[in-house]
């Protein structure tokens, strides 16, 4: 018998195009009430960064589908005493935790963890600085998939903090493996990334450019200190230029549906009435949230050795 | 078929009769040992404040009934990132938590929340403010219904800081629809209750005279900086005047029992004699709110659409 | 029947020989895959420093054995509000908790508690200052019990600050009643203990003193603080002196095991080479961490009254 690496969620890159479409049709199953058989094993919630609903996400997820959960918040405390990442997940994975998911604030930190550590625990960047999001877009595509336009018809704009945002960058790049038909982004020019980093994707230069046309678009939440470093020291000003209000949205094409990764900025990056109203698939995003995390789970608990 | 609104607990007036009595009754037949039938759904406790107490039991309450749990601690660190109390209740919502016990320190807020969220989440106001905090009235309630007299012969009286105490106003609303014989209030003049606000309670103006003939006394905790501003700048003056202790016990009736919400401060509300003497029913309140949390959690359950 | 009084775990001293004997042995059959019956208790951790280590070693034993298990970490808010230790522990056992695993950075606190409370609530020392923590002794026995030479053979030295180490404290006891061939220790100066403080073990004074002919060698961590206090300002010449080199564990005996309690500190009381290289133990001894914390939970469950 071949003995099979341990599969690991770090980025949308190093997904095969079968577990993508295993990944997205187990979502939708779980949406739509399947059956889960509860699985003997043990995952850890390691976020050095603190992320209430993504945590609260992965715990929820793991209880439905029976597995032990123990969640670790480190930002608020020294509690690794200086330890390194790795003996921490060494450490874990001595204990029995079989899967760990991990939110940290360094760019590239899982993918790094993935080469330090050993075979048996399975790894689920939950988010690491600038770089991936990977269950993000998975549930973002399941939202899509389920909600919105088919693959080829959608043209979809993700308007706001391009460059710093790892739900852009991990969307875009699945988007894309998908077939989304137009892509497309759009923020103040100091946000934007570097134009070789997303390719296949436009660069729009102004909120109404990319909202015309598009049959979704995806706002994402904007950092104060980063809204200031880019030259809108205001609120007010930021929303009338870069938040999306009806009156901008009136260029879409109709019932062009609105998504938000959360949590939302009111009056910020996004308006109330649209936040609220009837386009947003901004709790639909949170509810299949839960529904891909259990199949990622599944997924990863799927390729562990034997227990 | 009819649907119902989805039941909340958020004060003890909006509370039906017959919902008071079936809540009773039940907490009382746990308490007796009776089966519990596991509850397929998930309760989420959200605190704004830090209460290690009420969340522990609320938490085991949860886990003894077979309810999915989990908590949130928020007053430690800004992990919402300035979403607001109704979308994160929202949020939860949506990741398919049914119930969504709130302790927050702003006066009306969860009555507030109430009004703002969709069907499908039954919300239960586990402290607010200077408000209410009805599991508590309910858990005291069970309390004196098994080891207290009964309803017509109470005379009960709540002695420390009436103004800003949710305990104190639930519990007087709940034990007067009780039928609660007489009850009393008393305590250092800045922190009394306007005359208008407790119908149907007396005002007394010592300790001795509130401790006088009564058969069960609640003592009340009282925060050192509320002590300062009502003009017992320490603590030994204020145990003299306001703290229940052995010799003005003797005032009560015989065998009269002595309540509180805890944690108990030793020496300034309460001589720790009192607290761990005989007529103590403090660790009986304790035990007693595990079991009432248990019949609030099947309660508010029994409310929710099928699932 | 005899009422047999509640089975604490407060040291090595007050465990009898048959309790060690049945513990070691239940972990060695835990670690080889021994079915476990679900026990229908709960457990709170209550701890008051913080050890993520720690904790979520006993909330995955508690899981794996069915025990319900609640997490109360104190040393980031004022979450008891004053209230005494043991209040607090009362309170647990007034809410259902079976046993309490109590980690206080006060040499005795727990100790001081099992004289303070009520039958019925087993403790657990997870840690007391620089007292004992006596979990971590019987993991260590039954590392070596499971990987090490017989007890007889055994030529063990314990290396760093063994004056504030429990780790140490409870280890040597429990080594020497399970009949250790050789027991030493070595530090620096200011961090040995005073002599008669453990008998029946040897004092060296160099790290190539103490390593000299052993077989196992456990290295402690050690603090910055008490690093600089003891003479060593900085890290390199701490780890010059005191630290385990490759070099140095050559005058071992060949195959000579390493073991460190961990969190380990790379490059200050051991090198990255030794703590990985494979006479390390230290996973192992996270491994049977778990087992052994399972074993002994089992334990006190079963000496506590029937449920």
């Amino acid at each position: 018998m071949v003995e099979l690496p341990t599969r690991h969620l770090l980025d949308i890159a190093s997904l095969a195009d079968s577990s993508i479409e295993k990944l997205l049709r187990r979502t939708a199953a779980l949406a739509e009430g399947a059956a889960v058989t509860p699985i003997d094993r043990t995952v850890a919630n390691l976020f050095f960064e603190p992320s209430t609903r993504t945590r609260v996400s992965f715990e929820l997820a793991a209880q439905r589908i029976g597995m032990r959960a123990i969640s670790i918040e480190l930002d608020r405390s020294s509690s690794t005493k200086g330890e390194t990442l790795s003996d921490t997940a060494a450490t874990l994975a001595a204990m029995g935790v079989d899967c760990l998911v991990l939110r940290h604030p360094e760019t590239g930190r899982c993918h790094a963890l993935a080469g330090e550590i050993g075979p048996g625990l399975a790894l689920l960047n939950a988010g690491d600085g600038s770089g991936e999001h990977p269950s993000q877009a998975l549930l973002d595509a399941a939202t899509i998939a389920r909600h919105g336009p088919d693959w080829p018809d959608l043209n979809l704009s993700v308007i706001g903090d391009i460059r710093h945002s790892r739900v852009a960058r991990s969307g875009l790049a699945l988007f894309r493996r998908l077939g989304a038909g137009r892509l497309r982004i759009a923020g103040p020019p100091e946000l934007l990334p570097d134009s070789a980093e997303l390719p296949g994707v436009e660069v729009c230069h102004s909120l109404p450019e990319a909202v015309d046309g598009a049959n979704v678009i995806m706002m994402l939440r904007i950092q104060r200190e980063r809204m200031d470093k880019a030259g809108w020291p205001d609120v007010e000003r930021y929303h009338a230029d870069w938040g999306l209000r009806e009156t901008v949205l009136a260029r879409a094409r109709p019932n062009c549906l609105v998504m938000h990764p959360g949590p939302i900025n009111r009056g910020v990056e996004i308006a109330a009435d649209v936040a609220d109203g009837p386009r947003s698939l901004i709790l639909r995003q949170v509810r299949m949230g839960v529904f891909t995390r259990m199949a990622i789970l599944e997924w990863l608990a799927g390729g562990l050795p034997a227990s």
